[in-house]
């Protein structure tokens, strides 16, 4: 058999297959017989130079898509082979990166350090670790648990791989919330003010994955928000802020792939979220952060003392990281404001910079308090004071005309989006005071009725937790855009709303100061 | 947007995705768009009817793959779905199987219940579990571990998935090396012997996946081994035993779906070990079993305790599943017999089927033991004599008469197949005996020269454990067939070529009865 046999033509499909390499042979191809490959089988992918890729292999019976002397490539996997379609290349069977040797101890209970924490996330960014692999990474680091010095280094190795902005200044302030509570819409606020009172906070966020509305969705109600990294620097140096979805921008991109395995198997330790956040933070050229840790019964963190214990995970690293970081910890017992999906949240938002008498005030309070402790990151302000600079630039309409200017520059939407026009109402069936609203059932209710894909489906509350309510009266509304969307929502209302009536000494109290 | 807008046009795209469901959505699809899936996204793709699966997101660019109102879906996925062509389907963001619910539970250290075990494998054979969601099932069973009764658990509901053969004999027999040691050919030694002694034996096997040869491969190096259920019945009729590849039987499908996570992982705990070779064979229906456990410091096992600690889980599971189980533990400390390689290891088998005096003397005294204990599974064998039988059976040739009569029953292989012509010599560097020959390095110096695809690469061995040599004698042959193959052999010798010449106190010794 002569060796120029063993080459395979390049041939590129346009397949989008994410963040996994498939290459794609045809079953009589010679090399896929002889050589026992196996249908998702890791192969290396090589041209006689030095370029080579990892790929997971799939095998083709239909001569349109490959030939039988043809390898063809998912999209991403073309892209990183950087060969043009025809060139020569060979295949092999992959070893394992050499890294999972690290994780292999893991597996066995040790602790690595910081240098197998770099490999690991090198190979990952590589793609040499197919989904199984980084499984077997997330999963034994939630189980058997990262210490604190692991979290950093995993922290730093993430924060390494992949882009950094840098702002060229002092102070690049951000603030994030550990998430969980529906609503709570802090950033639209917290970013004009801040950026009002002078200090550069360039806000970039997520779209919803589990939730009915990132803050992304929800200001795209109002203004475009993806934009390229130039146009984001132009309007933060004029503006001092923005607020952009961060998805274009390629930061800690470890931590995204991780995201993707963590999230379907529910998995949310403590070191993997430290690690997540503060690696994007810190790839992000932030330098001042607010980490925001809601706790209630219905929160992401149930008990104060898993507050006090991700703190100081928190303060660990930050410290270790060049971060000048803070931990605020809130009562995350109820979603915060009226709104939950991405246009009543808008509304709930402008209403507070307009300073409108029916504004939610618990959000108010919440993102007066947050703002106040992110302005006083600046040296110039004295301890203590944030709160009423914050107040006092919302009061006097500056952070409205901040809003707008931000709006503006991003792009304003031509549209007003009103919220979804088939609705229905969930009444107490008692009389009594509100003793309990849960939020993941809340969220859950707004994601069936179609937030957030369908900008102004979601639910709107009329009550909130201590206000009496009379049997029959309205607890809240739920908007949807179609009625399969409505007819979701209500079956989940009917097996649980998600309010509980009771009296007043049964609500669980939030005893913790702020 | 009216409702029929949501459905799709089913087309079979001719791709192998192995045990992975796969959907194809064009990137203009509408569906695409609006529902916000992303690629890599588990869907749940149904008709209007209750048929429904569960499929990965690939995303296409490419009309002449699917077209925008079309949804395509890999070979497995559109044979499970079951549907023609051009069926209307709607999808949806697929839930996670509801047996992920034990998996967390197992993932915060609990155990889990028969009930759990049955859901969580009935999930997997319905192709429910992505790959992360597997790997997370493997690594946390491997790293909490089970305990003894969740591996029976674990055990009786992957036998209950798929298929199970009904001999209706009452002595069903099988033996089982838990592997790791090359050469090694025992299996094509007692299924003749057994067989010949009147039991049945109806033997399948695997073909290598990381070893330098399978049973199955080497037995194909004599005779056509897959064959179909029905012939396979006719055959074991007739001859009491056959020597078949397994894998065109669906026995304990879930098995093979875990094997694929757990080896790229490198993970073989106990209990998975136990659990996969059980299932296999109550779903093989084997009523007798023997186990062969070897023992050495390059084996699997390397310590008698292990061993022990396995036996006696082997005993618990096969106790509580209606088997009658027998282990034995035997010396491990090197390959067994002199031929690695499929062609290499046919001619060993045929030298002791023949009684040919330069016959590989361990491999034939490691298979009469063997055989024996499988003997004196038959209730007319007083214990102790089954040796003896076993011993009279292959030395006046009746055992060599019936893998002549197996073979012509598979199907003769019309070509007698040589050892590779490439070869090479590794000579001792210096007098002594050998104290030690390392099984994964021969291993893997069989598979660089090309064993077990091509058939006659491999590695003969002309000396083995307290073998005196002088500097200078040939210690091994390496055959290959491609000089790129006998080359990748060679530079690993160079590295380390798997023997150590000493003393003869350095050997390693073995004290424990067989």
């Amino acid at each position: 058999m002569p060796q120029q046999s063993k080459q395979l033509s390049l041939k590129r499909l346009a397949i989008d297959t994410y963040k996994e390499n498939v290459a794609y042979l045809h079953r009589d191809c010679a090399l896929y017989r002889t050589e026992g490959f196996q249908a998702l089988a890791k192969l290396e992918v090589k041209t006689g130079g030095r370029r080579k890729i990892l790929a997971v292999l799939n095998v083709v019976d239909d001569d349109t898509i490959v030939g039988t002397d043809e390898i063809g490539l998912s999209e991403q996997a073309f892209a990183q082979m950087g060969k043009k379609e025809g060139t020569l290349v060979s295949i092999a069977h992959a070893e394992p990166p050499e890294s999972m040797e690290a994780v292999r101890r893991k597996l066995r209970g040790e602790r690595l350090s910081a240098d197998d924490y770099i490999a690991i996330t090198r190979d990952i960014a590589d793609n040499r670790y197919s989904k199984v692999e980084m499984a077997a990474f997330v999963v034994t680091s939630g189980q058997t648990g990262l210490d604190r010095d692991e979290i950093m280094y995993l922290t730093h190795a993430m924060a390494k791989t992949g882009e950094r902005a840098v702002w060229e200044e002092p102070l690049v302030a951000d603030k994030h919330c550990i998430g969980g509570i529906p609503g709570n819409r802090t950033s639209m606020l917290v970013v004009p003010i801040v950026a009002a009172h002078g200090l550069l906070i360039p806000k970039t966020s997520s779209r919803a994955i589990t939730s009915p509305a990132g803050t992304a969705d929800t200001m795209e109600v109002l203004a475009k928000v993806e934009i390229g990294p130039k146009r984001i620097r132009e309007i933060v140096h004029a503006l001092r802020g923005c607020m952009v979805w961060g998805g274009t921008a390629k930061l800690a991109p470890v931590d995204d792939i991780l995201i993707s395995v963590e999230r379907p198997l529910g998995m949310d330790s403590l070191g993997q979220m430290v690690a997540s956040i503060l690696s994007k933070k810190i790839a992000a050229g932030s330098t001042h952060l607010l980490i925001d840790i809601p706790v209630g019964p219905s929160a992401k963190v149930r008990q104060m003392r898993e507050a006090l214990q991700l703190r100081k995970l928190f303060e660990y690293v930050g410290d270790r990281s060049g971060l000048h970081l803070e931990v605020i910890i809130t009562d995350g017992r109820q979603p915060i404001g009226r709104g939950i999906g991405p246009v009543l949240e808008a509304r709930d938002v402008m209403q507070v910079l307009g300073n409108d008498p029916d504004a939610p005030n618990d959000l108010r309070q919440k993102a007066l308090r947050l703002a106040g402790r992110v302005i006083e990151f600046d040296p110039d302000v004295r301890g203590g004071e944030g709160f009423a600079i914050a107040r006092d630039i919302l009061d006097s309409g500056r952070a409205m005309a901040k809003m707008g200017a931000i709006i503006d520059s991003q792009g304003r939407q031509a549209e007003t989006i009103p919220p979804g026009s088939l609705t229905f109402d969930i009444h107490a069936e008692r009389d009594g005071v509100v003793t309990a609203i849960h939020n993941q059932t809340m969220a859950r209710i707004a994601r069936l009725a179609g937030a957030p894909m369908d900008k102004g489906a979601g639910v709107d509350l009329m009550k909130k937790l201590g206000d009496p309510v009379s049997k029959g009266e309205v607890l809240y509304r739920v908007h949807a855009e179609f009625p399969p969307d409505l007819q979701f929502a209500k079956d989940q209302c009917r097996r649980d709303a998600g309010y509980t009536i009771g009296s007043p000494e049964d609500i669980t109290p939030y005893s913790f100061g702020l």
